[in-house]
């Protein structure tokens, strides 16, 4: 611990106009990687924190949230999810999730940057302990080339990527969608996270975003979590599907009956997180 | 605007680790009261913003979330309420979300700083605007002393405090929502602001405050909601009454006719508000 006369602290501007900063111990790690800057800060509030090109991407003391609704969500609305391909996740915590369904046979791990692995291996193994699962198949490559050609194959996609900007922008587009599509099975879903609508800036390439996956899927929804250490602390995901609906189609009792702990996620909560505040939906419909 | 050479910066620490800052053009009012210091600032994110010993109260970005939670939840569950008592919320916000039902007829304000109305009447009229209504009774006064010897008087009660610390500590003791209970007529209803579970300094207090009032009432819930310029963003509230249950009895056929346009609230997202995280129900039944 630092003593009284230092302090060093983190500092995320969410804009120009509006920060938030961590107390943090130590800067444990920063490399430039072929992609981004790469950084892992050791705090007392927060634990260890990773962060790519200065946008804080996981921190030890809330990262459950973020992983428990990425997965949770669509492994309850389709509970025969057996092969899943994950963009980006780098730091593993998706994965993780995944891994605590028996169904789960196969999952592709696309992540472009190998170094946010390594980095992630040595420094977060609360997330990136199952990588090394053999059910796990992982490819440092762009997730947009990966999922390039691939027809039918998967029954859930998840698109764990940084934000609209970056090596991430890629992810964001209507050639991408499109391909997902393509790659998913007839029953297939793809959840994406999906940035906030609250500060102007990204609402606007959200918008897009959830403009082209509605142009894609036949059903495309938003859901929400708070999540305290990203920008607003609201925190929305898309989920798109050719069948699925996610609240019509969720088996609160065969979820239930996995006897799946989870410190974020229930079935309760599942439905609320898809009733969204009335100024997030009247942004999301203007075309 | 400020220029490129000096900026000036509200910060708000949420814990000793943890802060939140805001880029401000002009510090347009700070006087110490007789009970708090209170300030406003302009700022070009958020429009103006009010702070009370240093804590952000309202910004005219979000307040709308913060008083459409307070209000048109337990306006929902029961829409004959008529006399409301509502106690703290000098910036007037709550009082103008009450003013559009014209099931109110009557509406007793009681707060213990003058000094916050006539600011908030000078700079915020955005929230202040209700405050001269002939159906509002301003009392300046302790809400705990106020609500003392009410007998079967109110509909509906609204605790619109502070923190639970400096002026408004006693808006959270076993004592004061007892005299609520006794205050309120055969079905009514007690909603209080609650604070947020995310920072541990928080959430001891709110445990107990909500251990209190689920001693004091038969239906005691927590709902959430996303205002991203409180502590951790994810705020919660707490609704207690004699008789109806929030979901259960939410008639939103009935609230959807009265054709209220609100920016948050909407009774889809009403029963979602109450579907709160594993987290911070453990945190809240643990005794």
């Amino acid at each position: 611990m630092l003593g009284k006369i230092m302090e060093l602290w983190f500092t995320e501007n969410h804009t120009d106009e509006a920060r938030f900063s961590i107390k943090v111990d130590k800067h444990l790690f920063s490399k430039q990687s072929e992609f981004q800057r790469i950084d892992v800060f050791e705090s007392k509030e927060f634990g260890k924190i990773l962060t790519l090109d200065g946008f804080l991407m996981v921190t030890e003391k809330d990262e459950f949230i973020y992983h428990d609704m990425i997965t949770h969500v669509p492994m309850a609305v389709n509970p025969n999810i057996s092969k899943v391909l994950v963009i980006g996740a780098g730091d593993g915590g998706t994965v993780r999730e995944l891994l605590r369904y028996k169904t789960i046979t196969h999952i592709d791990m696309v992540e472009i940057d190998k170094d946010v692995v390594t980095v992630c291996k040595e420094y977060l193994p609360l997330t990136a302990c199952g990588l090394t699962d053999n059910k796990v198949h992982l490819y440092f490559e762009d997730g947009l080339k990966f999922v390039r050609g691939k027809v039918s194959e998967y029954d859930l996609i998840i698109v764990d990527s940084t934000d609209p900007f970056g090596p991430g922008e890629g992810l964001f587009t209507k050639e991408f969608y499109g391909n997902c599509y393509r790659a998913l099975k007839e029953d297939g879903i793809l959840v994406n996270q999906h940035e906030s609508m609250y500060y102007t800036s990204y609402a606007e390439s959200m918008k897009r975003a959830h403009q082209r996956i509605q142009d894609s899927f036949p059903v495309a929804k938003i859901y929400q979590a708070h999540i305290p250490t990203y920008p607003s602390g609201h925190w929305l995901f898309g989920f798109a599907s050719k069948k699925y609906d996610p609240i019509q189609d969720l088996d609160s009792d065969k979820w239930n009956k996995l006897g799946l702990k989870t410190k974020y996620y229930n079935t309760d909560l599942h439905v609320g997180a898809f009733a969204i505040p009335n100024y997030v939906k009247e942004q999301l419909e203007e075309r």
